[in-house]
Order: C-alpha cells, then structure tokens, then sequence
C-alpha cells in the first residue's frame, strides 16, 4: 500500500483535542482508500518549555524532516510569550522548510450561519494564496534609545523578486484550475510606497504568462470592505504576508466558518515536510472542555491527504463535513450545537 | 462674530460634486450659529498635475498654513499615479501639518442597512483612532540588483515612542469621553516581532494613566473577524497607520455607511491646520454625474466645526444627517434611493 510519514504534533490547549479527531477520520479515509499512514508523535509544546525552557528539541526540525507532512493542531499558551512559542515552534516551520505558501480556503458552508445578511453558499467560495516566509515578517529589524524619549523601533519588511513570483506563480496556477478563473492581488501601494508597488510590478509581470486569467487588484483597505459587501466577487486572491494573515481570517469570519477553517503550508517543491493546520489557535478559555471544534483540524487534514497525493481521500473528507453540515449532523456549540469535540470527529470518521 | 478660515481643496472626480454641497450645509450651520467661514478655494488637483507638473505651487502648504483647517474632497485621477497625486497634495500634508490623529467614526446610522445580519445602531458605534504620520507608512526604503533574478525591494516600519505615546494619549481622553470608556488595541506583535511588541509596550504603560478605560488589544487579524462579528465590542480602537486605514475602512462597510464615512486627520496641538475629508476616493465610475452621495463630505464638515469649537453646530449637522437617513429623507443611489448629490445638499443645508 502507498505509505505517508506523518509527523504530529498536537502542541497546546484545544489542539491536544483537535488532534486526536483529525487522525480518527483520517485513519478512516486511510482504510478505506488502501493507503497507510505512519504517524509520528511529538509532544512539543509551551509545557516542553516550561520543563526543558525550549519549544522543541535543537533538533527538532531535524527530526521533522524525515516526514512527508506535518500534521498540526495549536501552539501557545498564557504565560510564554508568542515571540517563544510561536517563533520557537510554529514560524521555524514555516521558513526552515520554505513553506511559502499558505493556503487558506474560504467557503460558506450549507447549513452554516454567515454573519453576512441574505448570503448563499455560491456567494462565499474563494481561497486566500498567502505568501509565507517572507514581506513584512522580517527578521531585520531593531531599537534605538532604549527607555528614553527618542526611543524608537524599526521593521524592515523585504519583498524579493523570487519570493513574490513564485506565490504568484501557485496562485495563478490555482486559479487556472477553478472554474471561474480570476485572481485578485491585494497591494498598498498607494500608501506604502517602496514595497508594494514592486509587488503590483511583479503582479502585472506574471500575468502575462496567463492570458486566461482575469485579474484585478484592490488596495488592502477597500479589499478587506470588498471581503463584506461583496464576497462574491472573489474567487482566488494572493497576498503578502500580513495581508494574507489578515484576508484569511476575515474570509472565514464571513463565512461563519472561524471555527472550522483550515490551512495548509505548502512547499510547493516537496523539497521538505508540508504542515497542516486549523486557522484557529489554542483556545486557552475552552480548553480541556472537550467542547472545540475539530473540524477545522479534519478539513486540514483533507488538504494534507491532497497534497500527498490522495485526491479521493481528500475529496471524501471533504464531501463528509459537507454532509454532516448540510444534514443537521452533531455540532459544537460554536455552531449553535451541544455536541462535543469526539462526537464531531467520530460522525464524521463513520461517513468518510 | 467668530470667524473661520477655511482652505477649500475640492480635488478630483466627485470630490469637485460633494464639496459644494459641504460648502451649502456649513454655510447654512454658519448662519443659524452665528459664526462667519472666510473661505479660499484652491483648484489643485490632476488636473493641476497635467497643466503644471506638479499638483499644487511649491508653496501649496505655505498658503494653507494660514488657514485654521483644510476642506478636502478628493484626490487622484486615472492616469496619474498614486504616488504622483496622494504623495503630491495628500500625504504632504498630514505629515507637514504634523495632523498625527486620523480621526474615523463608525456607526449604524438609523435607516441605512448593515450587510451584517441582524445589527441595529446600537449595535455598531465605534470610532478608529489611527496614527497618521509614521509606522509603516515611510520614507525610508529602497530596491537592489533592479531587473535581475535576485531584485528586492525594503521597506522600514518606524514607530517611535513619541508617535505612539501622543496617539494613544488622544485614543485614551477620547475614550474617557465616551460613556463605554472602552479602549482596544490593534497589534500584531507574535508576527511583526520588533515594532509591535513595542507598541504594546507603550500601550501598556499608556494605560497606567488612565486606570477607568477598560482596555483590551487582539491582533489585528482577529480583529478585522470581530469586526464582522462582535461590532457590538468596540467602543476606541487605536491603531497604527497601515492597521488603521485597514480597520478604518472595514468599520464603514460592516456599518453599510463606506459612502457615507467621514474622517478627519487632526493636529491636536493646533500648531498646523487640521484637515477633513471623506474615507471615500475621488470615485472615477461615477465623477460627473451628480449621483454622488455627499453625506462622508457634509458630515466631514461637522467634524471640522467641532475642531473648530462650534460643537453645537457640528451636533446639528450630525442631527441633520442622522434624520434625512431615519426618516427616508432624499437618497443617492449607493442608500438604495435616486436623489442626486444636490438633492441630499440643500435637503440638509434646509433642517440644519
Ligand atoms: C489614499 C491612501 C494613501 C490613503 C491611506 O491609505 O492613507 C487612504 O486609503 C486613506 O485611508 O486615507
Ligand atoms: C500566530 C501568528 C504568528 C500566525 C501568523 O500571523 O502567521 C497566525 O495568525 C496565522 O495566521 O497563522
């Protein structure tokens, strides 16, 4: 049978819940579709630091690298400091293994509540393309007088010809493959004059590769207005770094779908391990209730399943939380339901 | 009689149709509050840009300085390149005018329609306090090995603790005037790891002073969630420039009111003019109609008169607005109705 090596790592709070179902029903779609998983547990997490005061082992991205994807659940947690966790665990990921795109799909589910008046399934169904390594998460950068009155930090954001072409590139591969064919950009350049009207230039560049796309580009501000008054209009839309973490946490708040959103980090090249992992975080005021959401981590893994190659897997997957949405199956309480975390996963692993 | 002097920039597309109808409802709060506007209208626009190279006199800001506050419509036309127009007349003066405040209210108003299900004016009614003069908005940037493989481009963020100490001192006393007396941060400092851990510093120790505002900070992905979905939360947001004209612009579209937006860009120190104008663009699909609404224009000017001292005048014309919209007085077409911009002017210049 094809084999993947799957490295998990459920990390902090709701995650260590999340975890466990995403792995039922992936287990489920793994026997039904005659592939095998090997799965790999680490327990990195912020209670590894509390006791070792490391997020994860000096070779603990070595140790990763062995697998063909990365299957994630949540990192952080009061008490250490987002700049440790999440730059000693989660952000290592993403630049070690130049995961430099984030995928993040953006769908109004039948039989989920949008926020949004008098709005359909049809109207709500783009992906969000988010460059992921790069842009205004920089690691250059620094402060000055320290403590007095002309204190004063600076951040470099760095936007390299390679670094935007190649996620543009993804993103309008991607949009070749959807039936409505359109790309957005998401630019500032009116505002934030160096970097970003090299990205608009870079834009205008790759598309001429694509005769067959429509584009268009919005300044991020009217964009994120656009996102609510006309979701529609959107299909796929690539953004820098914080643009895209921006768009792609509006885009399920419209959606209604916050708790259930998935994500992939994507090394396109397959030079090094892929991650997987929900939009949301850890969730420290529920945690340990066994009340979250797991779809979000089940959709992740449908993404992971297509990404190593395992299309009808991933499509099952998919067609399931649709079902168990659509067709009044258990829901947790962000929904408007009382099931619990399992009850969710374990529906879902039954259908799948 | 108290008098006014006001520079008047009408600027480009609608911004030369919303303007006068600002003029129209000023002057008649003028002559009913007993207070004189001496007025001076300047023609500087793209269209200034083509005739001259340049969009206004090399001592453009000199002769506004003589003025107690600039009136603006709008600014940029196709053809002319933002960083020709905005960076020519816009941006120059709110950083040489020191106009470090953008001042940004977001409300339901009565009789306008949220594309947000479910919402009544109580339900939306917050103001956005953004930093209008530093942070990501620099100059300090540039571009290396232009045309080859390895091109990148820079671009530094400066925040420094005087720009942010000043904008979160107004967000705090505006808040203290408030009845919620709610004060909420926008950050994102477990990405943008130098300068946004510093402004939470500051925002921190801001906060000692002030130990009756309930504050709060989110990152501003999530914030930009919660916008769509808990509006009711907010009551001052403070934000960095670039998260500012983010939040400022999703405010208006999760309250229905984008065309309807005012906003003001405030030197609180009076050293300089202050500076009013519509969140909304110079609008070319639409320029030369007459279907322009002018209410962002008209209630930029209440925000001027209270700059200016005459808040029972600006309360008036807040008033005025506020029940033209209740009670299905003249709309434009964006409100659904088919009233012109004139229409709407001398509706409200009447009951003001
Ligand atoms: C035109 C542009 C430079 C400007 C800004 O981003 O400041 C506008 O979007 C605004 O919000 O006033
Ligand atoms: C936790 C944080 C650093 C991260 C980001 O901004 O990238 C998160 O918001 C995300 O979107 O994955």
């Amino acid at each position: 049978a094809r084999k993947h090596r799957i490295a998990v790592i459920p990390g902090d709070g709701i995650g260590k819940e999340t975890t466990p179902e995403g792995l039922r029903v992936l287990d489920a779609a793994a026997r039904r579709f005659g592939f095998e998983l090997e799965l790999t547990h680490y327990g990195w997490s912020c209670e590894t630091y509390a006791q070792t005061g490391k997020m994860m082992p000096d070779d603990g991205l070595e140790q990763l690298r062995a697998h063909d994807s990365v299957f994630l659940g949540a990192v952080g947690w009061p008490g250490v400091p987002d700049n440790v966790s999440l730059w000693g665990l989660l952000i290592p990921m993403r630049r070690d293994f130049d995961q430099y795109i984030s995928l993040r799909p953006c769908r109004l589910m039948p039989g989920v509540r949008s926020p949004l008046a008098d709005r359909m399934p049809e109207d709500i169904d783009f992906v969000v393309v988010r460059e992921n390594t790069e842009g205004e998460y920089s690691s250059s950068g620094g402060r000055m007088f320290r403590g007095t009155e002309r204190e004063f930090v600076t951040q470099e954001s760095v936007f390299t010809r390679q670094g935007c072409d190649r996620v543009m590139k993804y993103a309008f591969e991607l949009a070749m493959k959807r039936p409505r064919k359109k790309l957005t950009s998401a630019t500032k350049s009116n505002g934030i004059t160096f970097t970003m009207p090299f990205w608009d230039e870079r834009f205008a560049e790759m598309a001429k590769g694509y005769p067959d796309i429509k584009t268009d580009q919005f300044h991020v501000d009217i964009l994120c207005a656009h996102f609510v008054q006309h979701p529609d209009w959107f299909d796929v839309v690539v953004a820098s770094n914080l643009f895209g973490d921006i768009l792609s946490d509006l885009g399920p708040a419209v959606a209604g779908s916050i708790g259930i959103a998935p994500s992939a980090n994507i090394n396109p090249e397959r030079n090094h391990p892929s991650m997987f992992e929900p939009v949301h975080g850890s969730a420290p005021d529920i945690a340990g209730k066994g009340i979250a959401n797991p779809i979000a981590q089940i959709w992740s893994g449908a993404l992971m399943l297509e990404h190593l190659g395992e299309a009808e897997a991933a499509a099952a997957v998919t067609q399931a939380i649709e079902s168990l949405l659509a067709e009044g199956g258990p829901r947790t309480r962000d929904l408007g339901g009382n099931a619990g975390t399992v009850d969710v996963g374990k529906a879902l692993a039954e259908v799948v």
